[in-house]
């Protein structure tokens, strides 16, 4: 039942981002095109544009009325992954199994793919048919949460952790609310502002439980062995100077924490009527068992 | 009179730039906050938003209902030259004789400081009060003029020339059309939009005369050695490999393509009522007397 519900939000994205990819202007050069539709064809579970249709579903919403927020949130996503893999930040040359889009195409071509994902982002909600102001506060939430003070601040923060020889909580938590839950929690807010503002602060919080879990999951998994599992080979650099919840509460004790937040995702999600969709995704996400 | 009246709009902008910079949310990492705050800070006559408002003068616009989307643009030219400046690109450890941001705050910061201006010019768009249907159509226009089929396309195809023999008229258009000319369109276009659409060819035309004009001065002043004057010093790779006007026509001849784009956009805006302020700007642009 919940695959072949998430199956069908995955086929309404799928057809959407392959809308937008196929109807990119074929004046614009053949390489920025290539670039862009490599750095956002790597697969992966599409779980924020999934999370932001069937938020709308469960709030009674026209999931193909979110649809071009759910591409956008997507292509964000991309952008950060391209921009995070370039030497200058994490260094990655594969991304999923495959050489990351700066290994591709080229460091400035990696740059200015990243670039023009973020822009196409926003160019896609300015584009949207029959625009209106529960449009604009959904557009609003991807900025804010994508920007300064959303994920780049987490990127940021990550970054300076790095360097930073306190290794606690705070610093941790800082950058796992702003790098993973803001573009985790942007899709269920979008959604409700769709809807009207439906469930807004239980959304919030969901969002934010959720992401966290999520990062301290893959945080477990790089330790406990499963690489291949989320698809991401962590180099030397990464492992020995990032801060991670394994190095702040341990092996168990992160172990302990991920439990404590999908539990909360999942008290927070009892109290939405017709949650059971999220509250399975949480528990797939919990369990990383698809 | 001229003088003053750029002083005027300039002002406006510097007062409207200011509030965003001022406002950024205090609860993001104050490193990201500098960085933004100094990649846009690097002085320049700020043509664009002076382009912008000053049209929405003419147009008989409220060139305060303009500002934020003056703002916008020069975010987006500011995030392009930091991005520009990265190694992986231009490799320009100096811009307007200060540090340029990479080199002043670290590669990582440069990177993520140019999305999140990007970003930010969006959040404003999204955030302008009253925002109705001529605010969408321009801020559509940003997306589309700064995009992988407007600005960066541009990047893209410059980078390419650098490694293409052939340094024809036709290449080297392509760049100069995109890379330089739709971002002193866009602010053009913007103010057409805010107005109803008013004089929308004509002002496509003279940004795109205006911009390829703006460009080749640059490449003519690059040689004739009055490198002081655009406060860049192009480094030796950019002047061996780069496709230039200069290249392409030679000295005198490139001088003589400039005058052509001054005297085309002359023309168009002399069918342009109240078009003194930017014809006078063009001569400015032209001459580089200012």
């Amino acid at each position: 039942m919940f695959d072949v519900e998430y199956s069908n939000y995955l086929s309404v994205f799928n057809d959407g981002l392959n809308k937008t990819l196929s109807s990119l202007d074929g004046s614009a050069p053949e390489l920025i095109r290539q670039a862009m539709t490599y750095a956002v064809s790597g697969g992966g579970k599409r779980i924020r544009p999934v999370l932001c249709l069937s938020t709308v579903k469960m709030l009674g919403g026209d999931i193909f009325d979110a649809l071009d927020f759910a591409v956008a949130i997507e292509l964000i996503h991309s952008y950060s992954l391209v921009h995070d893999d370039l030497p200058a930040m994490d260094n990655d040359d594969y991304r999923r199994g495959k050489l990351s889009t700066h290994k591709k195409f080229g460091e400035a071509y990696g740059i200015l793919a990243g670039d023009a994902l973020l822009n196409l982002a926003y160019e896609i909600c300015f584009s949207k048919k029959n625009f209106c102001e529960k449009d604009l506060k959904a557009a609003r939430i991807i900025a804010e949460y994508a920007g300064y003070n959303g994920m780049i601040a987490g990127q940021v923060l990550d970054l300076q952790n790095e360097k930073n020889p306190v290794k606690d909580e705070k610093n941790l938590y800082d950058v796992y609310k702003n790098k993973t839950a803001k573009l985790i929690t942007a899709p269920l807010l979008v959604a409700s502002e769709l809807c009207g503002g439906a469930y807004f602060e239980e959304l919030k919080k969901t969002g934010e439980h959720l992401g966290i879990m999520f990062q301290i999951s893959d945080d477990v998994l790089d330790v406990s062995g499963d690489l291949s599992s989320i698809g991401k080979t962590p180099h030397k650099d990464e492992l020995e100077d990032k801060l991670t919840s394994v190095k702040v509460f341990g092996l168990k004790g992160a172990a302990i924490k991920a439990k404590e937040h999908y539990e909360a995702a999942k008290s927070v999600l009892s109290t939405i009527k017709g949650s059971e969709f999220l509250s399975s995704l949480a528990d797939k996400l919990f369990s990383r068992t698809f």
